[in-house]
């Protein structure tokens, strides 16, 4: 089980390779919410997202004659690049099974970071854990799984200590911070690296409203599913319900989760473009529109966020870029 | 004339205020320049640009009699908002002087920074020099010039500090450093911290096609006029002539100019969006544009780019995306 050793320790063996990404501001948004805003841009991480710490994390902590076979990971997004690029720098394989119906663009960039990328047909009903079995009893590699998994937990806690420490610079003890949730790995990372470092920051999930099993789940005590997953623009942060072992960490530390709209996450998208000069995907800018609609639900002065991710295509982000802009002129 | 100590004391005053960007870096981009590309985001700055810099500079260079008294800038763009962002942390008034015509969206921006905005008629034939002469003189407002200033030269040349410093915590000792150029402040900033700090490092400026009075100066040894002063998308770099004070230092540590197309530009944006999550403007992509396109004119196996700034509207940055998509799909 993940904890803060294992956090201090991911942080050891990430240091001079993950980004140590700053906090950002903008007294613009700052009105907008009616409180102090402070940004975590991981965006600006590599690959895109906090998911390459976790990756990163993930494969460095394996002893070197099981990472030298290789690692597997299942995913068609960000954790992928994550995986990819870290077993790249350790220069060992790293097979990416993916839906055939991926985008060509996720599909390709997989590939630009070295990694093999073995497609399934999930139309089909082909089955990527039977795929991925074969190909682990096969070759040995070694599964790197998205978020249930303590040394993935441990990279993404490695952002929380960075949060910690910067709140503590800017003399701040008491905040929420929202954290942009899907499956609840950076969420319970996040949470424990303030638990020790900071713990007058509480972390709070964000979901896409109609997909809060974080939420609920937390509400309710107990693991709650999702009905759908998929349908939301926020893809990245869309998982059928939080993981066994992060959903215990979050049980214990988190706040109440926050819900958003699509559309509060595209206008988010767009005034993190006006205001902040960054590119957040639809799921990336969760934790700043829960900052920006939502103020009513978040008590104190200051709200720290998450910008989880910008991995989003040129027509999405077009979407983004139209809520800047008056009616009357649509965008070109 | 500013020097390097006089860089160094600027850095002291604007420790804490302006935030120390990083340098950024995508493999992708690498394999497109063919060396290493690093990136130096300005557009992270406070004000969307590196303006900020020079204006904190030289309003905390100001004995603070005169200071109180407020302070003077003809912009209708970066500066307007360096100036008046610094001159707010000092709570004291700042008058910026616009053309009528400036968009919107900038004349609101800048009074949201606490500026008092006054509007000329540049179509009219009024002059902003007298305009500005009479409130100088009603008010005892001290003029803070956008480039040919010590002071500003000195606030722009923090930002080649810390790319000397980065560069060399990197085991960078030789590299060409190309920086979007209009009337040369940061230029020469940057040139002057590099012989200091980073003697390997040589400074290159980097204009639009068509407005390349640096380069043309540096080359004949004189000042050169542009024919135009607008017309161009690039308009946060694009100024009649370098400055006074800015083209001898230019021409004592700078390299030859290059100059870069608006499609290149707008091509460089996409790039920065889709490798980097960084928002561009157009004159802010021109260093990125000539280390992907003009490769052939750049020595060495690594090149630092500045991207200067990120202010742009949502139109024209829906052009830099569309660069990214295939043909047959029109942007949305």
């Amino acid at each position: 089980m993940t904890d803060i050793d294992m956090i201090r320790a991911a942080a050891r063996r990430l240091d001079g390779f993950a980004r140590r990404t700053p906090l950002l501001s903008s007294p613009f948004l700052d009105r907008i919410a009616g409180r102090r805003v402070l940004i975590k841009p991981e965006c600006l991480q590599h690959t895109g997202s906090f998911k390459y710490r976790g990756g990163r994390s993930a494969v460095s902590a394996l002893d070197a004659a099981t990472r030298a076979k290789g690692v597997l990971a299942y995913s068609s997004g960000n954790h992928a690049q994550g995986v990819a690029l870290a077993a790249r720098e350790y220069d060992i394989p790293s097979v990416i099974i993916m839906p055939m119906d991926a985008p060509q663009l996720k599909i390709a960039n997989t590939r630009d970071l070295g990694a093999e990328v073995v497609l399934y047909d999930r139309a089909g009903g082909e089955s990527r854990e039977a795929l991925g079995a074969a190909l682990q009893a096969e070759r040995g590699l070694t599964l790197i799984k998205p978020f249930d998994e303590p040394q993935v937990i441990a990279g993404q806690g490695t952002c929380g200590l960075e949060i910690a420490k910067d709140a503590a610079a800017m003399g701040i003890a008491r905040a929420e911070v929202l954290v942009c949730c899907g499956g609840g790995g950076l969420t319970s990372g996040v949470a424990l690296a303030c638990e020790a470092d900071a713990p007058g920051l509480t972390v709070r999930p964000v979901e896409p409203q109609g997909f809060n099993d974080v939420a609920r789940s937390l509400t309710t005590g107990r693991i709650q599913r999702n009905a759908e997953v998929s349908g939301n623009l926020c893809d990245a942060i869309l998982t059928p319900e939080p993981g066994q072992m992060t959903f215990p960490i979050m049980q214990r530390l988190c706040g109440p989760g926050l819900a958003v709209s699509e559309e509060e996450c595209l206008t988010a998208m767009g005034l993190a473009f006006q205001r902040l000069k960054l590119v957040a995907e639809p799921g990336g800018a969760a934790a700043l529109a829960a900052a920006l609609f939502h103020g009513d639900q978040i008590t104190g002065d200051t709200v720290i966020c998450t910008i989880s991710g910008g991995n989003v295509d040129a027509g999405i982000f077009a979407r983004a870029l139209a809520t800047l802009l008056p009616p009357e002129s649509p965008p070109r």
